[in-house]
């Protein structure tokens, strides 16, 4: 057997991240006001610090990342890219089949890619406080390290009812220093307002959201930190497939198809932006975001101007999207609940570069439970969107005979999730149909332009 | 700052296991009956394959890893040696730390080494079936990972408290295809004996023990797994120092000290035993074995021949002991509740070749947390111990000025132990008084020789 990794030294890991916007044909759509105005920069210094502003409006290709950073970073990156060949043999596919293991991360998963960046540039801005909010926790809990690695005192507003079923996420958190509060609060008038409402309100991201964004902008020491979606989080996260492509460049091997999981984006941006400037220069790649079928933004949304949270309180933006307040089903790949998808990720797909596609809940952790009895790993359900799809294509490569380069990110492992593999094996995990009149609704809500 | 971790290739992983045995000056005592004569092999063959029992027996230097076992391996070793340049600046210690991330098997410890090494070669003795035992889960998840890769049937008696109240290194040991029954069951005598003396009965370690050996030495196609304590345990976790000792000298470093938690030994081993040649040859290097205050094998033992288990099923073999029947305060490192250690380990400290000390519960967990803040990754409650050591000898150094390099074993994460992390943050974990009374009661009632 060949060999199972292919390893980089920490003097080959990127000195820069990837910036698309370079490269894309049409320049993205600006952030807007609920009045149709783009936003001006002093409305988002409110909540962001100056340096991460400047990334967030760029188009420039290549960014510096500074040396503290990679100092973080080289606590556990490069990660290792790995070929799935117990995998392929259990399937008896002639694919080949790699991944891109970012479970390695302290936090396990790829989300600290852009924790650290965030905490560092907050760090340089002279910011000493940082709020953010988390659902599940694997945001929270990267932004936790990554708070603590550069000294930054941090508030986490994490939805009520996960603070109280998923206690061990939390627990990471306050290990590495964070505050942690179950929101709704009385701290923020968004608090406040919704237990006025209902004193037991189990909370939900997008309250945690307007929580967390109302604090930092009510207080000049403070900025918030937010995981995905915007394009200076997708540009963090641009360094799993810059090593990525340097670790295939030694094996000597091209991948045919890549995939990642697509919530708000920065997963699926961070293994496949980096490849798109091959594929706009005419090299055949297939760039393949998968999203759960219960909150098929990419495959059912509308590409339109809408919120990026459910109450309203951020700008619009150019994506596409279910309705901002469409609400998901409780599936368990909790990162990939989301209404909308970063405007980037969008644009690419509207304009043809990239695919989507949709796989439903159960059939997820089927393929993810495959994964682990072959390949030992036991991923995180938002990971196992990605593996669904792979083995599918390897499936379809095995009636075909083509012997494809598959490649995907394993963007995290299951540890804090076996809970939901519990119901899996049980056969008590659900599959919801197509929440087909809510998102018809939600989608009648948009916000009207002009 | 220099780079943090030594990294070696797959193809420089090691070709054979270090047997300390060829190099101990005195040969070690064998297992016993209880009517003082040694137990012939038909006795062990029972209960072991006949390749294990060679290997347990072997006084071959080095014995060869074979390839599928390498293989295994390779999905996620040769595991990383770090350099803990954060800590150091924490504490303001001249001294240099290294560790050896053994956390990232896919279960999540250093345990896969012998299980995947176990699960081989009884495969290739024609057996179908494995049992074991598993208190809080380390082993058990472990051996049904490897088990897995090898398509063996495995049952796991789980300790029944453990089992209800550690519901995911259960669901751990199912996803990978494992049977794990709350111990005690009605399958086995001993286990029913339990049942009739208290239809609640909680389980205990020594009562999992018993009923896998039980059902091992019943059944022809069934053979038993165990996690620690026995020769050919220690000598597979010899691949972790081993590693080491390529990836110093790659940076032309050796270490001035090694730690490593001891609980059955095989931890310790793993990392100290490849670095005892050297030391019988004159080299300067301390072994430092570290284990729990509240049950202090090494430290206030006796060396004396006992029983393995708590219920006198196994041979009896020459160790310290604290009492086969003595029960350790439930403290957090489950994998450390041992009354006994491993034979090899305990003669070794019994001829001065090692070193022991104990450090006390609520220390370890501040060293646990301490590390996390400056290194990211959270230790399993084990490593916290060998953590607490090496910090104190850290804080030695900052007094006398020495830069020492001090080594250590990180043995696992913590992921699966974030309620006990919960329990440190609020105040409430607890120190153990000395267990003196119990001890020496547990002490009167060793087995009588002759």
């Amino acid at each position: 057997m060949a060999a199972h990794k292919v390893i980089l030294d920490e003097s080959e890991m990127p000195t820069h991240w990837y910036n698309i916007v370079a490269d894309m044909p049409n320049p993205p759509a600006p952030p807007m006001g609920p009045d149709g105005k783009p936003v001006g920069p002093e409305q988002m210094l409110q909540i962001f610090s100056m340096p991460i502003l400047e990334q967030e409006m760029s188009a420039e290709r290549w960014i510096a990342i500074p040396e503290p950073v990679r100092e973080i970073y080289r606590l556990w990156r490069p990660s290792p890219l790995c070929r799935a060949e117990r995998l392929e043999k259990a399937l008896g596919t002639p694919a080949k089949i790699y991944y891109k293991n970012e479970s390695v991360s302290p936090a396990g998963s790829h989300k600290p890619n852009s924790a650290v960046a965030q905490a560092y540039f907050n760090k340089q801005a002279g910011i000493k406080r940082m709020t953010t909010e988390t659902g599940a926790g694997q945001w929270g809990s990267s932004l936790a390290f990554a708070a603590q690695m550069f000294e930054i005192e941090l508030r986490i507003y994490m939805v009520k009812v996960s603070y109280e079923q998923k206690p061990f996420r939390r627990s990471m958190m306050q290990t590495w220093g964070a505050e942690v509060l179950a929101s709704p609060t009385n701290l923020t008038q968004a608090g406040r307002n919704a237990l006025a409402r209902d004193p037991n309100n189990p909370g939900s991201l997008g309250l945690a959201i307007s929580e967390a964004v109302e604090e930092a902008a009510g207080r000049e020491d403070t900025k918030y930190g937010l995981g995905s979606v915007l394009n200076h989080v997708l540009l963090h996260q641009t360094v799993i497939g810059l090593e990525a492509k340097k670790q295939f460049e030694k094996i000597n091997v091209y991948p045919d198809m890549i995939f990642a999981p697509c919530g708000g984006g920065s997963n699926f941006a961070g293994v496949a932006f980096p490849f798109f400037a091959d594929k706009a220069a005419g090299k055949k790649v297939r760039l393949v975001a998968v999203e759960p079928s219960s909150c098929p933004t990419l495959t059912k949304g509308h590409y339109a101007y809408d919120y990026g949270d459910e109450s309203g309180y951020t700008p619009i933006m150019l994506m596409y999207t279910l309705g901002h307040d469409f609400m998901p089903p409780s599936i368990h790949a909790g990162g990939l609940r989301y209404h909308g998808d970063s405007p980037l990720v969008s644009q690419l797909l509207k304009e043809g570069f990239i695919e989507a596609l949709a796989v439903p809940q159960v059939a997820t952790f089927a393929a993810g439970v495959q994964f682990a009895r072959a390949e030992g790993i036991i991923p995180a359900p938002e990971s196992n969107h990605a593996i669904r799809a792979v083995i599918d294509e390897a499936l379809n490569c095995k009636k075909t005979g083509e012997p494809k380069v598959l490649f995907f990110n394993l963007s995290g492992h299951g540890h804090f999730d076996m809970a939901s593999y519990d119901r899996y094996l049980a056969g008590k995990l659900e599959d919801y149909d197509y929440p087909e009149a809510e998102i018809a609704a939600a989608l009648d809500r948009l916000p009207k332009l002009g």
